[in-house]
């Protein structure tokens, strides 16, 4: 089975490079090593109209999972529910259980540091949830996550906190995407080719390719020529783990020798998480 | 004046999380130190129907600048020009200006390596643009960027590769930003806030902004409840730099005096590059 997942991440820093989507990359990173297939990370500004567009433009691809992360907390730029709400044409309201956990959360946060918390409504605003939404329980702070079914969409809003996000992550949206994936291992290498340059590698990486049709292999030049250094990255998805470290093995085993010939070097590349 | 940007970035290491876009962060960073407002970031991969569904769709939104970075190399998975060609629903054509730039820079390869670099149908395929095209020199690699008008948006494709990316951004994509920004400056500053909780800083966030309308204030919490430690980002863009920074000093003065108010800690932060 196929598990597609689109990624929008909300938040006006991303859009003025204060930070790079590293949410994005960390749960795109998660979803390939669990065999689901990213087809698309899109990031927006905090902005109503930019949310709802973002959220309808997805559906309509139809993913099997759509995530968004940023935007579920207090602040008055937090507006990935109301945006998300939009899109799907149904009202916010309040929903009892996420209403509970927030509630339980400032209850902590007051016998914690003896400081008097109200739920006010800009507290309130994490527990009104788009019609149909059900809260998912934050670990790591206060804005509960969001889960939501639209025809065959599952619609998951995580904050954008990284260690919030992760934490909801792993807890609710891994069992989701093994789920869906069903039985299939994703196993990937790199290596790096000194020697050669990326237009003497294209036709040996086709070659490989049509020789291993199973396997994927991309080039990435780290340093131009004339002292050319690229990096080669070979993966594939298959239904058992066996079978994909076969085809990778094999695949690399290959290219190996065709660059050995082509006079380049060429080696494996220990991968730095 | 408003100059409206939207990024594309092309290429399967973003959607399984290899790499995050620090190029799209760099870029989103130089333009809005250039007053320019970057509306939109799309991660796709090396797929011609996904290149050309984005191309078509941010073409629809008519940004001023649409900037699509990587995949113009010689390998078959490089396909941003056949996938711009299609958005565009013009052919491909070899165009001699681009020819010349790809084979002096083999030649020139050629001269300091000895190697023999023939110009195969992979190489070629570099000076292959969209019809209307007009090729940009890459003074850091083979590949040169394409520039291209339609309607109200001038489109650039750049290579993918950093530090050919930011040479032609710096040489051709700054000046274009300059031009259709005029005479607009952006200024900003950050704050840390330690003592108060996101909810708690809500209101006096709306407050500040509401009496410094231009100005425009984010909070990212960096730490959890209950030591909470929250970054607040304040900017604004204005016709002139001495009015930017007043707008941003005066607002951040208010704020400071807000949280001091409700007994938290706040400071000035000083922004690591």
């Amino acid at each position: 089975m196929a598990c597609t997942v689109e990624i929008i991440s909300v938040g006006n820093e991303l859009l003025i490079g204060k930070i790079a989507n590293t949410n994005a990359q960390w749960i795109a990173r998660r979803i390939a090593s669990l065999s689901g297939n990213v087809r698309r990370i899109v990031d927006i500004g905090d902005s109503l109209q930019e949310i709802s567009a973002a959220v309808r433009e997805a559906l309509a691809r139809k993913p099997t999972i759509l995530l968004i992360t940023g935007g579920l907390g207090p602040t008055f730029d937090d507006m990935t529910l109301e945006g998300l709400a939009e899109a799907l044409n149904v009202p916010l309201k309040l929903e009892p259980e996420a209403e509970r956990m927030v509630r339980a959360r400032y209850e902590r946060y007051e016998a914690e540091t003896g400081r008097k918390i109200e739920l006010t409504p800009e507290r309130l605003k994490m527990a009104k949830l788009p019609e149909g939404g059900h809260p998912v329980k934050n670990p790591a702070g206060t804005a509960p996550g969001v889960v939501l079914e639209r025809e065959s969409t599952t619609i998951v809003a995580l904050p954008g906190v990284p260690r919030e996000m992760q934490a909801i992550f792993e807890e609710f949206v891994v069992p989701m995407v093994k789920k869906a994936v069903g039985d299939l291992h994703f196993y990937a290498k790199s290596l790096e080719a000194t020697g050669v340059i990326e237009s003497e590698l294209a036709p040996l990486i086709e070659k490989t390719m049509r020789e291993h049709p199973r396997v994927y292999i991309k080039s990435h030049p780290k340093a131009p020529e004339p002292r050319p250094l690229i990096e080669l990255h070979i993966s594939t998805t298959s239904e058992s783990m066996e079978t994909a470290v076969d085809d990778v093995e094999e695949a690399a085993r290959m290219l190996i020798q065709l660059v050995l010939e082509h006079e380049g070097n060429i080696q494996e590349l220990v991968e730095q998480e």
